[in-house]
């Protein structure tokens, strides 16, 4: 198992779920407008017809996993920062979680970054509406250490965008077999960021 | 014009140039598994045929974009530090022209990096090259700081590779239309680099 099948695992039944990883793969190797569903369905072993069962049409596949894929690493960044006290502790929570997801889910994250243009109009505004809440978590937690005077940010809105660069541009270099794991790329992000906002000395 | 012409320029005959400008279009519209070179030849005003005159094949356009995308950014970072004194100035002189570079050519750039992977084997090996030079550039800067003093940072390659990624990823979220411009991004990427590498006080 990927670690990205963690984002369909609860899809049922397991046909549609296997459709779901066929279709990122495919995705990532021909680029959306590249792939026929008939590529796809022989990705999980299946007939073009059998996939008609699950998903309508090409578009909806992708929209389906840029779905998924937004609510995972909402789902990471909030469950990161719950109950943690203090600002600098909270954004360090927040992009340790943030870059790990991207080094763990890298595939599929680079898949949807790459494709996005390729959703149609009301699905773009769906996803469209998922990414501004993961933008405004980073932003506001930076936001409420600025205000607290816990960080030293001149540029709240330019500084939470490079915050998320760290975080986000993992996916498109990392491999697993290279030399650090998610969970360094984690540590390692979090650090960076603490001295980005000016928080590293333990301050809460 | 488009900022990114610059990039091609100096491709000659004015047909050719065109074609790599229209290239770039349709590979970000439909990616480059999804294009025809018709469809490029069309979006250059031209047959087909006449297309075959100046490329062989569409892969042999994409190698040709890449190849120039790629000495565009190495010229703009060498460019960059040219005779420039001390560590401190050096690295946030690569990191504006670095971010900048991204800002401007952000389409071209986009279309590279989604793509890399459609490369034919030879041509992806004289790109890796290429790319190998522009870490190398900014990491050898790094770690010539930190053999200073004048940075400190204990893991030089993750630290580069962050700073590369704060750079790089402005193609992924840059809009013309936005409220920043490429040359206020490249001054703030610089700054918070130099927070990265603590060496923002005006230390050489």
């Amino acid at each position: 198992m990927s670690p990205s099948d963690e984002i369909w695992s609860a899809v049922t039944p397991e046909a549609s779920r296997r459709l779901l990883a066929a279709a990122v793969e495919s995705f990532a190797e021909l680029g959306y407008h590249g792939t026929s569903t008939r590529h796809i369905a022989a990705g999980a072993g299946m007939s073009a017809g059998a996939l008609y069962v699950h998903y309508r049409t090409k578009a909806d596949l992708l929209f389906r996993i840029a779905l998924l894929v937004h609510e995972s690493v909402l789902e990471a960044l909030r469950g990161s920062v719950e109950g943690v006290p203090g600002h600098a502790r909270r954004v360090r929570a927040l992009m340790y979680a943030f870059a790990r997801w991207h080094a763990r889910h890298h595939r599929a994250a680079r898949v949807i970054q790459n494709e996005l243009g390729a959703l149609e109009d009301e699905h773009a505004r769906r996803i469209a509406a998922l990414r501004r809440r993961v933008r405004a978590l980073l932003h506001d937690e930076v936001q409420a250490g600025v205000a607290a005077g816990a960080f030293d940010v001149a540029d709240v809105a330019g500084t939470s965008r490079a915050l998320a660069s760290l975080a986000i541009d993992v996916c498109r270099w990392y491999r697993p077999e290279g030399p650090s794991s998610p969970e360094e790329i984690g540590a390692l992000t979090a650090h960076l960021a603490a001295r980005i906002l000016r928080c590293e000395d333990g301050a809460a």
